[in-house]
């Protein structure tokens, strides 16, 4: 089940100004998007001293179609910990924002085991994401590990949270902006502050406003915070179609605010 | 069992520079004094569905005479996990170096179950780290949890890392320059390399060094990275009495600095 709160009643009983039916990543894109970003996290695999205990460890990690994989020495706890037992998660968090509960973070959960044989795409996976773990990648007593996901857990921050099916988490992909977001979110609000409350005004229920900043942005919208006379509220804008580059936002923007200009007279 | 690379024959067969009887804080203390500085980690336990999996998930921690303090909500995944089996762990790991796994870390395992009554020190402890955290301290379906801890497990970085029992771990002060650390460093590199290499020179085995520049300082001493004709090597060198304060790290380098120019003439 997916809940996400920005579209419900604001607290002070104000109607939102979030519009539900504003086209939004899936939680699933949103959960892939986050990993696709972040090389480390923790594993939690079951202790073989203290037994049965979880034990969590700090782990680089890479994705290989979705499944997490791990270079690990058999020498580590959590190695042997799966070498018992291979049930496992993986926790990976976003940093950034101040209030620590409302970044993003996935748990995927499942059976954790070696790869055996020619590591192949595990391996590539892997190396990729961590080049300089290459000169002790054929060390003897390290290997590849895969955690074969079953289970997703996905938290968003406050009120946006679900747990992700299977199949759902293989058909997402990262959102293609994921890499370049926090830049078109910056440049967005430090030159063109004047363009978001233009587009607000034309596109959004929230007519009556006096500031506006991004605060997201993703294949088929950007989110908005929007002061209102009750304090800042979430806004959410589609662009006309989904867009995959920086230069596709770009176009996109400025196409908007001439049909803001246009629509507001 | 406690296990220092640092102090070992350097890779090439050369003699190491590190002199393993400088004194040095524990890792009792090196975890403490870690955990005292994050207020987040990855809390695991153990998963109602799917039955069984070590399930882990972002909270915000703060400790209370050395036990992890929650407050958590009775509808998270994780609190209806350790409603029904307390064993739990926390992972804390710091950030900063580029390579992450250089980086400190410290799971501490134990039976975690909620606070009965007046929450007294755990309230105090988590509120005083996490103040915004006040307004919903008191909401029905929040409570604070403490994880009673059993076993702390610590990895330093490579090749330093321990089992940390439960007298130890409780005994251990976080190091008082804990927060002053990095302050401290950043002045000494910026304004005081010459004085690292008079250090070397005067007071350790790196005297055929071109360069050096402080990696750490603690209580009972400072970590430098010495540039030798093989590489850079770790060195410890130790102030003469523990010290406390910033202040009392300034005096000890300044006194150090008199008696390496005299010693070398």
């Amino acid at each position: 089940m997916s809940v996400d709160a920005h579209a419900r009643p604001s607290r002070d009983g104000s109607e939102s100004l979030y519009d539900p039916n504003i086209p939004t990543p899936t939680h699933a894109e949103r959960a892939r998007t986050l990993v696709a970003r972040i090389s480390t996290g923790t594993l939690c695999t079951l202790a073989l001293e203290p037994e049965g205990y979880p034990y969590g460890s700090f782990v680089t990690v890479a994705f290989d179609s979705g499944n997490p994989i791990f270079l690990i020495s058999g020498l580590a706890e959590h190695t042997k910990n799966l070498e018992r037992d291979p049930r496992a998660s993986l926790l990976v968090a976003e940093g950034g924002a101040a209030d620590p509960l409302a970044n993003g973070r996935v748990t995927v959960l499942g059976r954790c085991r070696r790869v055996e044989g020619e590591s192949g795409s595990a391996r590539d996976a892997f190396l990729a994401a961590h080049p300089s773990s290459s000169y002790y990648a054929d060390f003897r007593d390290f290997g590849f590990w895969r955690l074969q996901m079953d289970h997703v857990r996905y938290i968003g921050g406050y009120g946006r949270m679900s747990w992700i099916s299977q199949a759902d988490w293989r058909a997402a992909e990262p959102d293609p902006l994921g890499a370049s977001a926090a830049g078109i979110i910056a440049h967005m609000n430090a030159d063109h502050a004047d363009a978001m409350v233009l587009y607000c005004k034309a596109f959004s229920r929230a007519t009556e406003i006096t500031a506006a900043s991004m605060t997201g942005v993703d294949r088929y919208g950007f989110e908005i915070s929007a002061m209102t006379a009750k304090g800042p509220r979430p806004v959410r804008l589609a662009f006309g179609t989904p867009v995959s580059t920086p230069e596709e936002v770009r176009g996109a923007l400025i196409s908007m605010v001439k049909d803001a200009r246009s629509k507001l007279g």
